[in-house]
C-alpha cells in the first residue's frame, strides 16, 4: 500500500490533544476524517509526537497508508479544503518507503516553550503564551536548564499518568533566550516522556524567578520524584517545532 | 489637569477599528471605558495612528487627561484588569507633559505587514497573516517598493473616503524581507493616508507575483489615480509596531 508523510500545523487550543481523549476532539480526529472524506477509505495516522490539549504544532510529521496512489499536492490541498474551518493545515505531503514510520524512525525531538514575561497580560497571539508576570532572568533560567543536559533518570519531570517503559530519557538540548519580553525555551531530545517539557519549563522558571536555586533544581532531577517538580507550565506556551529523521 | 500616556497592544480580530464607527465595537471605546471604570470620570483618548476594522498593534501610543494624578502602574494594571476579557492590553503607562500629543507630536509611525506565502493556509496565528498561496517573489517586491519612496502624490494609494487634505506624503521605508514563507514588510512615514499601507502591500504583491512589473509599480503610483492601485491587502496582516516622537 503506498504510505504518504504529511507536515501538519495546528494551534492547540480547540482540540483535546492529538489523541482522543475522554472528552472534546482530537487534532487526529479532525485530520483523518478530512483524509477520510476524499481518499474515499478510513485512513490510520501515525504521528511523531503527540501533544497534550492545548499544546500546538508547527511541524508535526504524520504517516498513513492508503490503497491507492495520490499526488502528493492533491493530498495536500485536498486536506485543507476539508479541514476548514478547523486551524489545522497540512503545509506538505511526500510520497514516504514502507520502512519510514513518522513515531520510530524518528531520532530527535523540537520543542519551542514561549513566555511572556512582562506585567502586562498578551493581547496579540494569547493562546501561544504562558503569561509570567514576575521578572524572570532568562541567563538564570539557562544555567539552570544546562544542569539538566545528558542521560538521566527523569521521573521527577515525568506526568503521573506516563505510559513510558522507562523514564531514563536523553536531554541533548534546553537552551533559553530572551528577546524583548518574550523568553524562549528550545528543548530537544530522542524523545520526551509525558510532560516532560512542560515540567522543565515550571521547573527552570523557579530558579528565574529566583524562588530556587540553581542547585535546587539539579537536587529535584536527582530527587526522582514527581513531588519534586516545580508547577507544570501551562499548554499553551509549547509548540511541537519539528523532528529529525535518520539520513536526512 | 495630570496627562498619561499608554503603550496599548490589540488584536484587532473582533474591532470595528481603533475609532467608532457605525457598527461594531472599536478599541477606543473598549479602553475609555476600562479606563472610565476605576478613574471615576469619563476619560478621551487621543491616539498616534487610528488602525481600521482588522488591523493590530502592538505598540499604539495613546493619551488621556484626568482630573486628578494616579501612579501609572496603577493605571496600567487597573486598566488590564478592566479590560478584560477582550483581547486589548496597556503594555505601558507613564506621567506625560501636557506639551506631549499622541497624535500631533509623533514624526514617524511604523507598521509591519505580514504575508504567510505557501500554498498552505495558516493554522497558527490566523489572524495576523494575508494567505498568499501563489508564489511571491520577495526581492521583487522590494524593488517594486523602492520605486515608491520619497515625496510623493499618493492619491493612487489612498482610499477614496481618506479625510486627510493633501495626498501629498513621504514615504521613508518600505523594505520587504522573506524567511522561511513568511513575508515582512516594513513601512515607515512621518504620516500615512488612509489604506496607504495595505495599497502599497497589495500593490507591490502584483509585482512579487509575475503580474506587473516593477515599471508598472511607479507608473500606478505617477498615475494619480486610485483606479490605478492594485488590489487592497486584506487588514489582517497589518500590525502598527511603533511610534517616533521628537527628542525621543
Amino acid at each position: 500500500m503506498p504510505r504518504y508523510r504529511l507536515v501538519v500545523e495546528y494551534d492547540g487550543t480547540p482540540f483535546s490533544g492529538w489523541q482522543h481523549q475522554r472528552n472534546g476532539r482530537s487534532v487526529q480526529e479532525a485530520l483523518e476524517r478530512a483524509l477520510g472524506r476524499f481518499l474515499g477509505e478510513a485512513v490510520r495516522l501515525h504521528c511523531a509526537g503527540r501533544t497534550d490539549a492545548g499544546v500546538h504544532a508547527s511541524h508535526q510529521v504524520v504517516h498513513f497508508d492508503v490503497a491507492r496512489e495520490w499526488r502528493p499536492d492533491t493530498i495536500r490541498d485536498a486536506a485543507n479544503a476539508h479541514l476548514r474551518p478547523d486551524p489545522v493545515a497540512v503545509v506538505a505531503a511526500f510520497a514516504a518507503p514502507q520502512t519510514f514510520h513518522a513515531r520510530t524512525s524518528a531520532i530527535r525531538r523540537h520543542y519551542v516553550y514561549r513566555i511572556l514575561n512582562r506585567r502586562s497580560p498578551p493581547a496579540l497571539d494569547r493562546t501561544r503564551y504562558w503569561h509570567v508576570p514576575w521578572r524572570l532572568d532568562a541567563a538564570v533560567m539557562h544555567e539552570a536548564a544546562q544542569t539538566l543536559i545528558g542521560r538521566h533518570d527523569f521521573t521527577t519531570f515525568r506526568a503521573s499518568e506516563c505510559q513510558a517503559n522507562s523514564p531514563i530519557r536523553t536531554l541533548e538540548q534546553l537552551d533559553v533566550t530572551r528577546e524583548g519580553d518574550e523568553i524562549r525555551v528550545k528543548a530537544a531530545a530522542r524523545s520526551f516522556l509525558h510532560h516532560q517539557v512542560r515540567s522543565l519549563v515550571g521547573t527552570i522558571a523557579q530558579a528565574g524567578g529566583g524562588r530556587w536555586s540553581v542547585a535546587q533544581v539539579r537536587a529535584a532531577l536527582d530527587a526522582c520524584d514527581r513531588a519534586a517538580c516545580g508547577p507544570l507550565a501551562p499548554a499553551a506556551g509549547l509548540t511541537f517545532v519539528g523532528v529529525d529523521y535518520e539520513g536526512e
